[in-house]
């Protein structure tokens, strides 16, 4: 028999997950598949990969980035540690635990560097059909190599696909933003706080993006900043300039009014309303259809697609784990194509576990409750596999004192440092308060 | 045999002219094809149905609209008025000569109503792929319908690309891009000129794009306007706030250097540096790919597609006509589908009328020269077809007039106005110079 032939969709965090785990079962010996990464971008690293620019790429693809300048870590890097690859190894140091993008972006390479699987991607090579064939039960796939200008298909007989899911904006009307006289944008293709210096600024939603984007616009020189929910306020201690209000209920001129009857002057709207699961590359029988949740629908193990168990989706989850649930994801999927697991045949069993683990993630809205959770469940994966284990619990502690830190001083946050559950080692606290800290480079964040 | 199905890709005005053209022929009594067009936007008119998105629109899909509030005709509306439906039929009265956006949207739409064809428009329906079968010499479309978040494939005989070419921005890097603190953004996503009141602006470019945004930031009070050409400049009388220099070199920081030795401290770069032809649903044995001039590559007569004269394009020339020249286009396109036209058999017939109409185009780079060629070209097309006559050489006379006033005042030329071709009427001067218009409402322009 041919070797089988596995495509990966997607050379980010979650796809390079994915090649480490099938070269680390090549490094122990065993007969691996044949592997192809397909990455639209010109380089790995996914939404860490940052550019400036936003819309179109110079490929004329849906720009990926949605990170920004100035972006540091939101959760403390303990929480995310890959257990096979520390940031002592790969720093030769431990370093503080709120690391800016590009410090986080080095770590994530060093480890597919060392393991040497660059090879495996084709770059520039954006995934435009994918198809599933009955008969033969594999997958055709259409690609448009750019750097050819050309398409092709090739057959595969197992697809995982690893995209993303934070790209593709989540844009609502608002009455009045059609003739706002200033900018519109989602957080999407917000990229330097600085364009906003000593402007009144709204920011809608009242999650990570408005906490983060706000945050950094009041860093860098806004003169304030109103944030606005439609359902729960963040309800921090927020400073002087900055007001939380509820929902909006149009804009008039560059007059925001919200439901409280209030209103505001401002100069430029910035939406953080989320994103949206997006495949425009996949027909109905192999789409995802999710919201944004930890119980993600249709995915067996949350990896397995129920209604075509030869496809894998990694990532699709909402996030308090990340790299480390990806790994665990990555090794779970190698091991069943490897055939060292195995994925029940009936479909309805495939369903039943997803219903169960909708039905517990539903049982309480606690956010303790919400990171054990998906810290029981990274642990079921690690424990089906030759994944390192490591101190999950401990994981999740460095959680908690993070969520504790935000609520005493959201400014002061990452000022706080936390211990390694790979190395058993205290990150140093930071040498630079987060809030004077204007030069974000990993010269100057390695400085401790 | 059962009827030919005809698959027309986009509801802009080159997709409604042929929309018309069909309909127009059956009223004519004629036996027409069945005609399906799939647009993906929820609303008719291509580049002229307005949005204030930018990026990725509501569905995901990339915002096709490239042009923004305040927008007025750069060519005078004689130049470009159905020869089949006049400005005096649709407003019941002649109207000065540069029609705001939503005056030409609410003509475009004036006459498709009339036409009674907006049933045979899918909105809301993304083509994601097209496919020729060889075998059943018939094509395969796979659409993504939005409105039902499904995928379907429908098979057609023929298929007529109208899906423009002023969509997919053409986006340079210079030095220093990616660490300007301001925003750097492509005119397709150019909004609200008011955003940059008060602001030293940067337009890169030197045609229709850098010429008009950087007229309407000057209207609406930027600061100063700094415009920078790579081969030619514009060499208009500009304002004293505006100045035109040679290429630029670099950014670092907020300065802009330029090939002259000399520098600006700047605030916000707008990339007027054109478009791209772009068609990510297509093959390569499909795909037409060609710079932006008047003969396009591999066009037999301007719309055959040599290397399958199946497939049909409509307006990817460079443009000084446009809705008559979709027009003639159309009604050619019509009559080859329904055998009332010949195609020669042989692609090196067919590939010899594009080099012929190649070389002719690049026999001078006299701008009398290229407009008259194009005038040509409508001409003969509009011959071979019941298209109504209409006086071309007149046409281009309101064009070369066009030209004249433009180099008097740049930015008072829109305050002119021209005989109609159509209807042999002098249009109203505008109750309002353009530069003190502020309210380009279509009430407001049509108050002559
Ligand atoms: C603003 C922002 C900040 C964040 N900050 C943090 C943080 O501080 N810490 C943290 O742990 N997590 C953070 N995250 C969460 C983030 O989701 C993960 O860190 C991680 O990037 C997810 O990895 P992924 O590989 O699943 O997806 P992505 O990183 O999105 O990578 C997907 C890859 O697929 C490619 N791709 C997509 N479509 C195609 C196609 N059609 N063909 C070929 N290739 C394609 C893309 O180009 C991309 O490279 C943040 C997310 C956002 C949006
Ligand atoms: C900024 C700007 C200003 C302009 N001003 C003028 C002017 O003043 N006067 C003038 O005469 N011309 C002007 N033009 C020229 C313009 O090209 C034409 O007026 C005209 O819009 C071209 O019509 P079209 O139908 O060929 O393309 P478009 O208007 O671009 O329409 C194409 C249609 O195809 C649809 N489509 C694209 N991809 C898909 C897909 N995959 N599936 C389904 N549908 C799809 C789009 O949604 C769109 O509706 C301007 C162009 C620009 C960019
Ligand atoms: N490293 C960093 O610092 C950083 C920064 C930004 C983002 N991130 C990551 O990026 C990911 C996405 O976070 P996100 O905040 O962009 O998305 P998100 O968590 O999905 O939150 C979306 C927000 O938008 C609101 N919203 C949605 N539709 C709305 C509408 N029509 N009107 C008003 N409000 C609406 C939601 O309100 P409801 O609650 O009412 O639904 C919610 O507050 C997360 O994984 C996060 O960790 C990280
Ligand atoms: N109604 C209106 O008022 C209006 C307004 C705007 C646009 N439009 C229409 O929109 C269409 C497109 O016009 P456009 O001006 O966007 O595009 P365009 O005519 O193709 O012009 C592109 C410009 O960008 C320059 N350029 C390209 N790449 C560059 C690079 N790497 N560095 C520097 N300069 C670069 C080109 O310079 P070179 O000359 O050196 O190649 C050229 O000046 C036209 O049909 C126009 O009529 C109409």
């Amino acid at each position: 028999m041919s070797k089988l032939r596995v495509a990966i969709i997607g050379a980010g965090p979650s796809g390079l997950a994915q090649l480490r785990a099938f070269q680390s079962a090549a490094q122990n010996g065993e007969e691996i598949p044949e592997i192809v990464c397909f990455e639209k971008q010109d380089d790995w690293g996914g939404l860490w990969n940052y550019t400036w620019r936003t819309g179109l790429d110079e490929n004329g693809e849906p720009v990926h980035c949605s990170m920004y300048r100035y972006l540091w870590s939101n959760g403390p890097k303990e929480g995310l540690e890959f257990a096979d690859y520390s940031f002592e190894e790969h720093f030769g140091k431990q370093i503080a635990s709120y690391p800016p993008r590009a410090v986080l972006m080095d770590y994530i390479e060093g480890r597919v560097k060392k393991a040497n699987v660059r090879d495996w991607i084709r770059f520039n090579s954006a995934i435009r059909w994918v198809e599933y064939n009955e008969d033969a039960s594999n997958f055709t796939i259409t690609v448009h190599d750019h750097a050819t200008d050309s398409t092709y298909k090739e057959d595969f007989d197992h697809v995982i696909c690893a995209s993303g899911h934070f790209s593709t904006p989540n844009v609502p009307f608002y009455e009045g933003f059609d003739t706002f006289n200033g900018r519109v944008l989602h957080a999407h293709d917000f990229r330097d706080a600085r364009e906003f210096a000593g402007k009144d600024i709204l920011v809608m939603g009242s999650s990570y993006s408005a906490e983060d984007i706000g945050s950094q616009c009041w860093k860098y020189g806004a003169k304030s900043i109103t944030s606005c929910y439609r359902s729960a306020p963040m309800g921090f201690k927020w400073p002087d300039n900055w007001e939380e209000k509820p929902a909006l209920e149009k804009v008039d001129g560059n007059t925001a009014f919200f439901s409280d009857g209030t209103q505001k002057e401002i100069d430029s709207i910035i939406l953080c309303t989320g994103y949206k699961h997006y495949f425009n590359f996949l027909p109905d029988d192999l789409r995802l259809k999710t919201a944004n949740r930890l119980a993600s629908a249709d995915l067996y193990k949350g990896v397995v697609y129920a209604h075509n168990p030869k496809m894998f989706y990694l990532g699709m989850q909402d996030q308090w784990f990340t790299f480390n649930m990806f790994d665990a994801q990555a090794w779970w999927v190698r091991d069943a194509i490897m055939g060292k697991l195995d994925i029940p045949a009936s479909k309805d069993a495939l369903l039943a576990d997803v219903k169960e683990r909708e039905e517990r993630e539903e049982a309480s809205d606690d956010v303790k409750y919400a990171i054990k959770y998906q810290a029981e469940y990274v642990k079921e994966l690690v424990a089906e596999t030759d994944y390192p284990s490591f101190d999950i619990d401990g994981a999740c502690q460095a959680f908690f004192e993070w969520k504790g830190h935000k609520a005493e001083d959201i400014m002061a946050f990452r000022n706080n440092s936390y211990t390694s559950v790979i190395t058993g080692t205290l990150a140093p606290v930071h040498h630079t308060p987060w809030k004077d800290a204007l030069d974000d480079s990993l010269e100057s964040y390695l400085q401790n």
